[in-house]
């Protein structure tokens, strides 16, 4: 029999995820502080958990994806929280993008009370979410995420089992560091060489099919920052906030992140201009305005 | 009737280039410093030019390949040097990688003698030079480009023709950043996934597959760095020398590239701690013996 699933957080992303998993047909109790998606998924034939313990009381496996490390914190561990209802053996995902100490630290709670815990942070955006073909890292116990890949098939196309628990996180978050480091280097290319007088096309051909090539220059921007779209996508606050998980990782480790942390302030920058709820592309605007050209690609 | 070719500067890169156009029918006259590869080139059929004058009185084209805006300055425009020996109507290339100003400055004096300049640096390495499968950027007009068409295939694979004078420096000097940025990015993602505690393995599959790809994660260090090779390949020296280009480059140009100018001080980092004939990928094995953690894939 299909494992009853209750799920926490409704948002951009929560919401389409959460009706991905009641088309693969489970059983769904919901949560959320915002009462129209609850209402809207419960019109589908979810039913509603008044408080997140009510949830954690009605579910073999309770799902949450919430903003920070602070909501995840409340969700599990207040006293109306998943951890006060949910039964013994059971199984909570955290699919938040988080700390990934604050996913030990429940972890440990959890278990506890003997309950299992996966960390299992997604990429691919809202589209992602929408369409089913989230990428998803995950950490915690192999066969948990073995008892789970099903539920998590339901939501995502690629799905990786990354070690234990908080290495879902920790992969994610290295994974956008190295993105939004490999973003500016692109944008600094770019409008340099625009600026000295070479044509966007020109440059776009030899970096893409040279040692320059990455994931943003000839993939991502071609559809977007490069014919002037800036709109999210993934948002510049979001990657500000993936950076400052980045770079608390790279302290709790001592690591010297050079580049990430440089990087980390150029998101600032792009916020204290105004262009935190734009693409994370939206830092090659930044540069353009500064530098007064344009890097747009017709036809690309 | 094939031109008559002179050929300057006949080290790592030089020597491999006038082979393959010696091998495509090309009658060449050379010149070195180094008295081994004149020898070599010359048992093969190649005629000597005592001095680059010379080399330009018996040449209808003359390439030039040596290391620095210093040397190729003085093999232009010294007394004995190849503007004051060759005839006009003819065509100089400057294949060094070198400040794209001096390339026009030097393009600028030819002029004057009715003599067609263009810049063509390269890249693909001793490799790409010995295989003929280099990548070659070319600024200059572009009927003097399409002249020289053949001469170029004769060395390399990928031929762009990228705008006026100093456009193939600019191209390849704009490259070399991104792809600098983009290597210190991985080696910065790998290392604090690795030390935070995920398998080399799991980081590399997920990155490879998501927005954090790039040509030095997917493509080059898997064959070198992430097997523990840092033998060049293409040396951390030249890629300091290419990074110094692209700050003189932005400084020109009144452009902030704020990780081109961190990225630097990450190479002379590197060549601080002995490394700077190694490979450019060695910069990996600095935050490795920093951090203590190695990156590396087995069966990758």
């Amino acid at each position: 029999m299909k494992k009853r699933i209750g799920f926490i957080g409704l948002e951009v992303m929560g919401k389409p995820m959460a009706k991905n998993l009641m088309k693969a047909g489970y059983a769904l109790c919901v949560n959320d502080i915002v009462k129209e998606p609850v209402k809207e998924l419960v019109e589908l034939g979810a039913k509603k958990g008044e408080t997140a313990k009510e949830v954690g009381e009605k579910s073999d496996v309770v799902i949450t994806m919430v903003p920070t490390s602070k909501e995840v914190k409340e969700v599990y561990l207040n006293e109306d929280g998943v951890l006060t209802g949910i039964k013994e053996e059971s199984i909570v995902i955290d699919m938040s993008t988080i700390e990934p100490t604050v996913s030990q630290e429940i972890a440990a709670t959890a278990l506890k009370k003997n309950i299992e815990m996966l960390d299992a942070p997604v990429s691919g955006g809202q589209l992602g979410a929408i369409e089913g073909t989230l990428t998803i890292m995950v950490g915690g116990k192999e066969e948990i995420f073995k008892e789970c890949k099903e539920i998590f098939e339901a939501m995502g196309k690629n799905i990786y089992y990354c070690g234990p628990i908080g290495s879902g996180e920790i992969s994610k978050i290295t994974n956008n560091l190295v993105a939004a480091i490999c973003m500016q280097a692109t944008c600094e290319g770019m409008v340099l060489g625009i600026k000295a007088g070479v044509q966007p096309k020109v440059l776009f051909e030899i970096m893409s099919k040279s040692s320059a090539q990455n994931w943003a220059l000839s993939t991502y921007m071609p559809r977007k920052a490069f014919k002037g779209d800036f709109e999210p996508g993934f948002m510049v606050d979001l990657m500000y906030k993936d950076l400052g998980l980045a770079n608390n990782l790279a302290a709790i480790h001592n690591v010297p992140i050079l580049l990430g942390s440089a990087v980390r302030q150029i998101y600032e920058w792009a916020r204290a201009t105004g262009k935190g709820k734009k693409d994370f592309s939206a830092i090659l605007s930044l540069l353009e305005e500064i530098v007064g050209v344009k890097a747009r690609l017709e036809g690309a």
